[in-house]
């Protein structure tokens, strides 16, 4: 069964719980990054979970040790997964995986960013990155809905792992990215909207997830 | 005149100003990564911005919205400047500088990380990474001391942009470094040591800084 992920990439606490209370029906994960975290703090996470699983998108891109405590931060405030940079190798992605599986969590790894630069250096080595992912134990990936071709790659590369696709919406990706991923990450198409669960139940009847 | 810098890489933030208080004397700025801010809250890069200027080493590697985000919430909070990863492309650095730029900010490049798994893809790509960052307005770059060969290809391309060297000490990073680099970068060396003052002190003659 594929899944709508909402990305709330706002940055006040009250305003995250209002619209992911509103939509809860229609989503099936949240996913929360640094600009909330850090502004309503790490207490947002738990109180999230407590609506649906939440997603710790930060990125991880720091060397193992200080990359595993971040990871361990994100489980111990309830982040059902984290989100990891691959192109920072694989003793990173061995250390957070480590801690993932104390807590019985989840990591993606990032093979290249949805954004423009994602091409610069990252579009050449994210099948290598697919590689490593899946040698250091990674669940899932997250790959670009913005460049069909590089996603079409990846699907091919990663055989049952599960891909994540950023991109549509606001950045203009594909929804063509719905035959090769397994949940697709939405976010100002939602939560900016006037009625982000009417949005929400749009979306999931058009992506047809 | 090299600076010493302390990578205060504690997750406690009474234990990170009793420390800063303690080494006030012997270092130039102080460097805060995630598990540190995450744990104490972003206040803390104010509380120890009164002691040293602060780095906000959040090696900032998402989008270019989000990565602006990041960055302005660490400028808002205080910090001098900024860690962003290079490997994400010219799009995320020319952001980072935007906001910086707002804030008087500095802005720092990764150009491959001091662990091993930094020479899988970034090595290839890093005198790249210095290029992207000088046209992007960065400030100066980060660079392993772990890796002297490396070390001594970015500072040649690197020309007058600022080098800071993590690595020394626990990651077992060569003293060389100091020819090479503008600030020495030196976390558990110092704060875990029995005597942090005296240590910093010890350090900056034996580097000669």
């Amino acid at each position: 069964m594929k899944q709508l992920i909402l990305a709330l990439d706002v940055m006040d606490g009250e305003k995250a719980m209002e619209i992911a209370k509103k939509v809860a029906e229609h989503v099936d994960r949240i996913k929360v990054n640094y600009p909330l975290v850090l502004s309503a703090g790490v207490g947002i996470m738990k109180r999230l979970s407590e609506i649906k699983p939440v997603i710790a998108d930060f990125k991880i891109a720091d060397v193992p040790y200080t990359s595993s405590l971040i990871a361990r931060i994100a489980f111990e405030n309830s982040a059902e997964s984290v989100i990891v940079h691959g192109f920072v190798g694989s003793d990173t992605l061995r250390e957070v995986c480590r801690v993932a599986e104390e807590f019985g969590g989840k990591v993606y790894a990032v093979t290249e960013l949805s954004s423009p630069g994602g091409e610069e250096f990252m579009s050449a080595v994210s099948l290598k990155i697919v590689e490593k992912a899946k040698e250091a134990g990674c669940h899932g990936l997250i790959a670009p809905s913005t460049r069909i071709e590089r996603l079409r790659e990846i699907r091919k590369a990663a055989g049952d792992m599960e891909i994540l696709c950023p991109g549509i919406g606001a950045q203009k990706g594909s929804i063509e990215a719905v035959k090769y991923a397994d949940g697709i990450i939405v976010g100002r198409g939602i939560y900016a909207s006037g009625n982000p669960a009417e949005e929400a139940r749009k979306l999931r009847r058009v992506l047809k997830i």
